[in-house]
């Protein structure tokens, strides 16, 4: 059953294929809507037109142009808690907002994140600090990005009883993005790669606070506290789930980065070159020998095709990719059956997730 | 008595010199005290160590380093507002406490802006990311040091009445600076220069948004939330005094980066070649003649000594030495009006400030 769903949320269940496509135009409707909102603040009344302007094309540029998927997940997570009852309309939209306020965070770090990895695309177009009229500005824009967030919330859930879990939430989950980078970054510095710092427990930690937290259980708790369900024990049990989650989805990426057909993955994987404490190169240096080491210690991280089809040998070597279909496996089994063995929330909560995003290809 | 006690502050009066000093090492403390918190911050536990070293690091130069003013205002607008009656031990730390949290986002904002404008030094000291080792990562530690703001309110503030309102005060005051440095930047775009933009509505949308809000209108508004003086009406009284300051304030500043004598002010100004949207260029448009007008059109934003002493010539000419004297002398007399003519708030909240900047000379 689950890996039907899987198929059928890529796309080879023609029958429902709409609906997806149904529910990313609603959502966008809402983002319509706050952008409006964020546009006409009182806070910037008067602001001249070349500024205004330059917000609204910002906002156009970064925003709802991603997968949507982080966004979109509040209120999957508010229907499954509610499971044959519906939301109500007023609660579907605060999940949107929600939701919004999840791409507003991401599209804060991922504009940052381009400048300081001085990277050329993203989501299909150049990124926005690549505009020869943005430059270095983006790095105030992505600030404007973040602060959009606290306005949202503001207007929206200053009278709700949760506004100061949901501040809090926010907050907390920004802190930890940041330290996550902090730790990629330091793990990594530009063009000193210290390969003995590419260990399991450093990699999970970067993964976990860089990626796991913002993209998994940050939509998760939003959903539960609109829901309704979120006392620190919903929260401890849905952490738990949603952080593994995220460590397995970005095992994923890592692994689709080196082994996917560039045609199917939409771009061409960079990690090896990059220097990325990529899943893959953990893994190898923990099975290679001295001699496959030291190939490693001679061509990771150079851009270049030899080099990088060396890595790619050693990689092929130590069969990496049966190493990532076991892991694959494993983690699905370890995932639910984690799921199923909490009472706490309602298995769809996760699994919708789960299935989402088990053996995709891209 | 304003000039005397300005002079006073100016460090003509020896017998009290040392209390100024006392008091910023009392402050310091508060900062150690802070600083160890963030590095135990049970979040980040299990941190490698080269990412902890790398945040002690990073805190100690960027945070600690200025002048300290906006931060330890908040404590002396507590004092003003107590008067005769000594504030408790308490309330000084919660003040401190604050203080060190406006400090926190006025690094979060200069780190960030060091990047942008690609400047060389600060506060003495190459700029953050002209280490060699830092570089771009700057921008994540921008982000880092704002979000030790709010884990420092989580913290000290989560079971105090005025927690919401510190938080909204927070956001706002980032999202008012953020959309400040948006208009200046926009103002001028990098290497496109349009004087056309430079006019005096503007000129002073931008020092309010970018500099007002959180250097006055913020310390101030937090010693009027310890001190719990801060209904609406109070904050609306406090808003228009400070802002009318901070406006007052950069305006020195923009006149001192032409007229102080470098020795003086501790560096050379730059206004001039950077093309700033100074105050003095916006006075010099005003007033300009088409043959000034054009000497201005030729030579501002160019970095060279003849192109700069034209500009300079020109400002001679128009006596904008004078027409600064003559606004700063009705500047300080309107400030003073407003503040007695309000009896909201006590004088000195806003008097002990004005008097630390009155005819400042660096």
């Amino acid at each position: 059953m689950a890996t039907s769903q899987a198929q059928h949320l890529n796309g080879s269940a023609p029958k429902t294929a709409s609906a997806p496509l149904q529910a990313k135009k609603d959502f966008l409707k809402v983002f319509d809507q706050l952008r409006g909102e964020i546009l006409d603040d009182p806070l910037l009344a008067g602001q001249p037109d070349y500024a205004h302007g330059w917000l609204a094309k910002m906002l156009n540029y970064n925003v709802p142009g991603g997968k949507l998927n982080r966004g979109m997940a509040v209120a999957d997570v508010l229907s499954a808690l509610r499971g044959d009852k519906e939301c109500t309309r007023e609660e579907k939209l605060s999940a949107d907002i929600l939701g919004w306020c999840i791409e507003l965070l991401q599209a804060f770090f991922l504009v940052a994140d381009d400048v300081m990895d001085q990277s050329v695309t993203r989501r299909g177009q150049p990124c926005w600090f690549r505009l020869p009229e943005v430059g270095l500005i983006a790095t105030n824009d992505s600030i404007v990005l973040e602060g959009c967030i606290y306005r949202i919330l503001q207007r929206h859930f200053r009278s709700s009883p949760s506004y100061g879990q949901i501040l809090e939430l926010f907050h907390e989950t920004t802190f930890q993005t940041s330290h996550g980078q902090m730790l990629d970054l330091t793990t990594t510095p530009p063009g000193k790669v210290d390969l003995a710092r590419y260990t399991v427990p450093t990699y999970m930690r970067i993964v976990t606070f860089k990626t796991a937290y913002y993209s998994f259980y940050l939509p998760v708790a939003c959903g539960l506290i609109i829901g309704g369900k979120s006392d620190d024990k919903d929260l401890d049990v849905a952490k738990e789930i949603c952080l593994q989650m995220g460590q397995y989805f970005q095992i994923q990426d890592d692994y689709l980065d080196a082994y996917a057909p560039p045609e199917v993955l939409g771009k061409v994987g960079t990690d090896i070159q990059d220097s990325k404490c990529s899943w893959l190169i953990v893994q190898a240096l923990q099975r290679a020998n001295a001699g496959q080491r030291s190939i490693i210690e001679d061509n990771y991280g150079k851009d270049n095709a030899d080099n990088i089809g060396k890595i790619k040998e050693v990689y092929r070597q130590l069969r990496l990719d049966e190493v990532f279909q076991k892991y694959e496996s494993e983690s699905y089994h370890s995932l639910t059956s984690l799921i199923q063995k909490q009472n706490q929330l309602p298995e769809d909560v996760f699994m919708l997730l789960l299935n989402k995003i088990y053996k995709r290809s891209k």
